[in-house]
């Protein structure tokens, strides 16, 4: 027997048509290239939004036509973000950190059919236009130069829209974003990101156990918008109608800390990289930014070093940990503690606060290792899957990668990870295969794939080493052919056709033999033994 | 084009499956019958509701079956609201207040299979058992005594159970709770609550800018667990994992402030009678009770005098007006302030804390009337609508009531209200026909048509007036036949047959001529203009 409830999606329109009526009058603020701040009201945000829906269905924009975005976190990738779903299409967004034949590959693979980009963008995307074939372009303009011939004004696109037009219903399982992950070997994977999903992952973000975001709240998207629906700020933001901060593409520690005192930003993502640097200028510069009050950052990507979350505290900013992937929408995991925990000591307390966390409500998490499910005892290592309505369960048109799912229908994470008693996740140790450098990931089989394309490479090895700045970076240990010489600069160089700079090993060292394991496969593990402790020079601290 | 993210259903067993991973050790409290108090844990309250779930399961119970529930607020009583709907049956409660007559209507209209009775309410259920036939009756034993013959034990029930029951994964859309509601003319309608109405008004709730639940907080139903869901709470609670306290029947003043007190209550909901009840007796014996810090108090049902709110802000406890009803599982509109209205006078923040409020996310209001949709500027009256994902769209089986609803799908709420321009909706006249007194609804048109069928009786009007304890009452005023006679006395023990005692009219007012509207109909709006300065005896107002 079903309910006799209404049939009512959860769709972002929903999300939108709330603003004219109950938030129109929010401010979102948006920092500029230049480095002015752009202000306007929510009412403004949705008749932009809107009339970029009319003008993409008038320019024959079909349900589920992807829309690409090349942009910084700014105003009109907002539209975007939504004036695109709300249309029917699906918006697209480009990491602009990747190679410009990724972001190629991306493109086309998508079947891209419009593209959005930044002016200040312009010159990375003029390393792959002649690559692609999108049917238009559209400029953001924020200087007043010239367009390239073939492109258009994003305004102009919205000057097209002549009102009166009203959102389609989105149903709530139709794909409304869409975002690369570039995690494990081969080729990026898309993820399509549903209506719903988006929707109930800002629901439980926004829960007083997780985030606690209220209409109170001025939340800041710092984590880029490209990244994994910038850790869905945006949309809690929208639905809930709390003013909304966009740093653009000035992401320094002290360009963040303005604008956290000057909007009084009381929420922000980012990942350790980026608040390192902030408590860096805190300590440098004490007293010269009024942060709001109860300040709270949220924190990803990679573990937090449990003395960078003490000392934010003495900042009066206090970390929350999660732990989640593009797969994941992103957040499936959150470390806020139990209310039991408050009668813990302070050094139980923070033991809690670094590791990833506890599921959000309607998430399910587990380890599993040869012997099966470990069990949840803070010791027994394994795979950590995850499974619950924000999970994509398959990439977009991507033969061959069903095997990062279970039968069962669980998504096989690829890290490494403990479960303990009070059911908080700890990754135990990085996904086998990645390098997290500054928050992105870098795939070192890719790496090694490509430098055994070199005719004097026999074999190679990629591993992550501890970096102080970035986490982690990229050391390529090489194994030449017989009688073969090459430098490290050659292989260097070798690589940059492919793969962005900061992709690229920062160190290659030469070896007459790689470790392999029982089956013949290199083995990682004993190759990140050998260099566990690695010393960077000066040079590569930079 | 799709998202390409799990179908992962939102059920309830989706919430229990949570207890035993993270939240084992919190406490649910009940107050039993004799005044004790009964306390195990989540841990405890799975185990039983799975038993529960099993034993229905083996007793035949199918897809969609009804298990009626004739109980007070504990742990029983939670245990069938999440074991019948987790082995996939819908549990309906049943509304211990109603007359005997009108509770044997509703559980053979609703096909009750089983049925699950408080000990203490077998005289109730002893009134109408042989007007209805289920199945089987599982008695919940307070009290050591006999089991009537054709009664069987709760408990024994769950001993059925032998363990290894896997909860079967109910689809979201699938029935998962009932709850017949008596707000207009006619027969009582049932409302067949989904599993995912349940869940997305729970996570609605739990918002911050709704009720800002946490795990963290001690939540009370209030609320009789057959009203409404008891406004949610239970759902809201074991999402969360947050400790649950159930006052059984005792819901004087005082042994409720006792349950704050020793519980440290932070969350409770109730109709605004309770909370002057809970006033008055804060105010009669200041500083017998030690209530805990950022106390918040849902009140709905019907609109909470300022005065009220003011004055229990000075006992820490914040009141938070909400307005919902059976159809909308039931919160739609919730009165806390935005973030802009910080700055307003104290005297306009009351103003706009004693308004209903605003829809909460996904739920759409608004008002209609002769002229159609009524502007948002808290002065056009009409007949409030809503539309949403936790609203009915129609009763169980009840043909001939589609009129409840608008061609465009919108749920005709019966209240006339306005909406201001901040989106906040205030109810400026009690939907027409009906009384609320004491948070129970009479409907006014089941007793004028009672009424009628007296043989002395021409005509007669019944309406709410405003009193002191019970916020509504009825008075009815009949107009007899020419040359028939009858006393109130004797027009009460007629409706006394067909009526619970708290229904009947508490005076009979007899004119010769009742008013009428151009169109011929009882005119409700004069009659109360004209009885608008009623006073009540002293004997009526106990």
């Amino acid at each position: 027997m079903k309910g006799s409830m209404m049939d009512s999606p959860l769709n972002l329109q929903a999300i939108l048509e709330r603003i004219p009526k109950i938030y129109p009058a929010v401010e979102i603020v948006s920092r500029l290239p230049n480095g002015s701040l752009h202000r306007y009201t929510y009412l403004d945000f949705y008749r932009r939004a809107k009339a970029l829906a009319e003008a993409l269905h008038r320019a024959g924009l079909q349900p589920g036509d992807r829309v690409g975005t090349l942009c910084w976190n700014h105003y009109a990738h907002l539209e975007a973000y939504f004036g695109v779903p709300a249309a029917g299409g699906v918006v697209h967004t480009l990491n602009l950190r990747l190679h410009a034949q990724e972001l190629a590959y991306i493109v086309n693979h998508a079947q891209d059919r419009f593209l959005i980009v930044d002016d200040v963008l312009l010159p990375l995307f003029e390393q792959f236009r002649d690559k692609v074939n999108p049917e238009r372009v559209f400029i953001v303009r924020h200087q007043n130069e010239m367009l390239p011939p073939g492109t258009e004004d994003y305004e102009d696109l919205l000057l097209t829209a002549r009102g009166g037009y009203e959102f389609p219903c989105s149903q709530e399982n139709d794909a409304a974003a869409m975002c690369f992950t570039s995690g494990t070997t081969g080729n990026s994977k898309g993820v399509l990101y549903s209506h719903r999903a988006l929707v109930l992952h800002a629901l439980a973000f926004s829960l007083p156990d997780s985030f606690c975001v209220s209409q109170h709240d001025v939340a800041m998207a710092l984590a880029p918008m490209f990244h994994a629906n910038a850790h869905g700020l945006p949309h809690v933001a929208i639905m809930l109608g709390c003013k909304l901060v966009l740093p653009g593409r000035q992401l320094d520690p002290q360009s963040i800390l303005d604008l956290f005192s000057s909007e009084q930003v009381t929420i922000a993502t980012a990942v350790p990289t980026v608040w390192a640097g902030i408590l860096e200028s805190l300590e440098k510069d004490p007293g010269r930014w009024n942060l709001a009050p109860a300040f709270r950052g949220f924190v990803g990507g990679t573990a937090v070093p449990e003395a960078l979350v003490r000392k934010l505290d003495q900042h009066g900013l206090r970390l929350i940990q999660v732990w989640g992937m593009t797969e994941t929408t992103p957040v499936a995991v959150c470390s806020t503690l139990k209310s039991h925990m408050r009668e813990w000591s302070e050094d139980e307390q923070y033991r809690m606060r670094v590791r990833q966390g506890r599921a959000l409500p309607f998430m399910e998490v587990r380890v599993v290792n040869d012997h099966g499910e470990a069990p949840w005892d803070g010791a027994t290592l394994g795979e950590l899957h995850v499974r619950g309505p924000w999970v994509a369960s398959s990439y977009f048109n991507a033969p061959g990668t069903e095997d990062r799912w279970t039968a069962d229908g669980w998504l096989r994470t690829g890290d490494i990870a403990t479960i303990d008693a009070e059911g908080y996740v700890q990754i135990a140790d990085r996904s086998k295969d990645l390098i997290k450098s500054g928050g992105e990931w870098i795939s070192s089989v890719d790496l090694e794939n490509a430098l055994v394309g070199h005719p004097a490479v026999r074999e190679a090895g990629v591993i992550a080493v501890p970096h102080p700045k970035w986490d982690e970076r990229p050391v390529a240990v090489v194994v030449l052919r017989s009688g073969a010489t090459a430098t490290s600069e050659e292989l260097r160089g070798f690589l940059s056709s492919r793969f962005a700079k900061w992709q690229l090993p920062d160190a290659f060292v030469f070896l007459d033999e790689l470790p392999h394991t029982s089956t013949g496969k290199l083995s990682k593990l004993e190759l990140r033994k050998r260099f566990a402790n690695w010393q960077w020079e000066k040079a590569k601290l930079s």
